[in-house]
């Protein structure tokens, strides 16, 4: 299976702009015959938790979806992307969404560890554990941004199934150490491919990293961004985490009765 | 406080030969104003399971923890050293003992999970969670070797109130990631010191990776030592800990209701 991950500016609130972004970087893609294309953490209107949460008309949610399940669609590519969703509460939570190459969708989850104030202030935590689905033959899950330097995140999505894990990110300048080691970490730990994407440049006054990274369930990188904007490939062999897995056996020999005993 | 950790080849079964390798690396270490020696897992008896369960004499192991303590006091340095110990039930499990200066043990702990055949089929998992000790002014704890793979483990030494962990090891030759990247992931990720103190050469056959490493809670590398004998040292700053959890904070951030509720 052929990763694409699109590294990239977004315009804050400019969706239209964004959506061309994902829809060119789609075609790109899909031409090289990547299987799915992994966009940043809500990339689509922008990285700017309160004014996206003052600003954006959630009236146009719905079609905004369909317009990228139309890109999905139309160029024959998965896709990946992360939207604000509005609970039947109304609360607003950070979303990501797996759909395949006709553009339906395989999998949506909503992120549980928020980062910092602004965060905190537009958007409430979900609480469900990420859920695993076959995505061209290769058990694959979500997670977002924070959630994937908390090892447990991680360990849940392993612990269910998964061997792809696809994560849109907003990550900070300064913070190499997150790709660089916890991600790598993350994917040799649990041994399954993750796939982190990132934005580059600045939004709303927060620069970003770039180093978007795909690791491999060995813990080494297939492939690491710069910090401008670029199409990243990875390569992920359907067979490499079952592999590990027989080396040296880690989720199986996770202690999960001693762990909940102890009060983790 | 200054650490020292020695790594060196032990002679499997020659425990004379090992307590005067540990008597003159606590001499050397004691001179320079180290405050803690932490040597290698099983170092005292030589990283050798069956060989060691078949031949020694456990009616040795109190005469031989008395010397060790010895050397602690007769140089005025902690000391970290690892030995089976034998349990009411008659199983063997691979521990580890804190001493301070005067010789006085502060705190032990048993392997929980072991690694591969031959460590099966000489030990038993201990399970108790890693317990913390006030040392010197730091909340330490101890782990050893295949545990500290785990997040699990260090989480529950963190999620304890250990800033410092101390870790005997016994790594093989190849798995070179495990200090440069997982130790690393651990120490950033639950943000405290991890010392982690490796054989080098042969015992029975198996060959160390030497590789000792001092990480910080920033996930920084302190100290590496390469694949030869040598005495490695770290200072360890008494502030570092908080610090780190003060602007991110990780523990705090954990969800321990959802990941239980998630089955982890």
């Amino acid at each position: 299976m052929l990763l694409a991950l699109l590294q990239e500016n977004s315009a804050v609130l400019d969706v239209d702009a964004n959506c061309r972004a994902i829809a060119a970087a789609a075609k790109t893609a899909a031409a090289r015959g990547a299987d799915v294309l992994v966009t940043p953490e809500l990339f689509p209107v922008g990285y700017a938790p309160r004014r996206v949460r003052a600003e954006l008309d959630t009236s146009l949610l719905p079609a905004l979806r369909e317009r990228l399940a139309g890109i999905a669609r139309s160029n024959g590519i998965g896709l990946v992307y992360s939207l604000p969703r509005i609970t039947a509460q109304g609360d607003w939570q950070i979303s990501a969404t797996l759909l395949d190459a006709s553009g339906t969708s395989l999998l949506s989850y909503g992120k549980v560890h928020l980062f910092g104030p602004d965060e905190r202030a537009a958007f409430v935590p979900a609480l469900e554990r990420p859920a695993v689905v076959e995505f061209k033959g290769i058990p694959t899950s979500l997670l977002i941004c924070y959630d994937v330097e908390f090892p447990e995140a991680v360990r849940a999505a392993a612990v269910g199934g998964a061997e792809l894990l696809l994560v849109p990110t907003a990550l900070g300048h300064g913070f190499d150490d997150v790709p660089r080691v916890l991600l790598r970490a993350r994917a040799l730990e649990s041994q399954l491919t993750i796939a982190y994407a990132n934005h580059s440049g600045e939004e709303e006054g927060c620069r970003f990293l770039g180093g978007s990274v795909v690791a491999g369930p060995d813990g080494g990188l297939l492939a690491e961004a710069g910090t401008e904007p670029q199409l990243l490939y990875a390569e992920v062999d359907p067979g490499a985490a079952a592999r590990e897995r027989q080396i040296v056996p880690y989720l199986d020999e996770r202690r999960p009765d001693l762990y909940r005993s102890w009060g983790l």
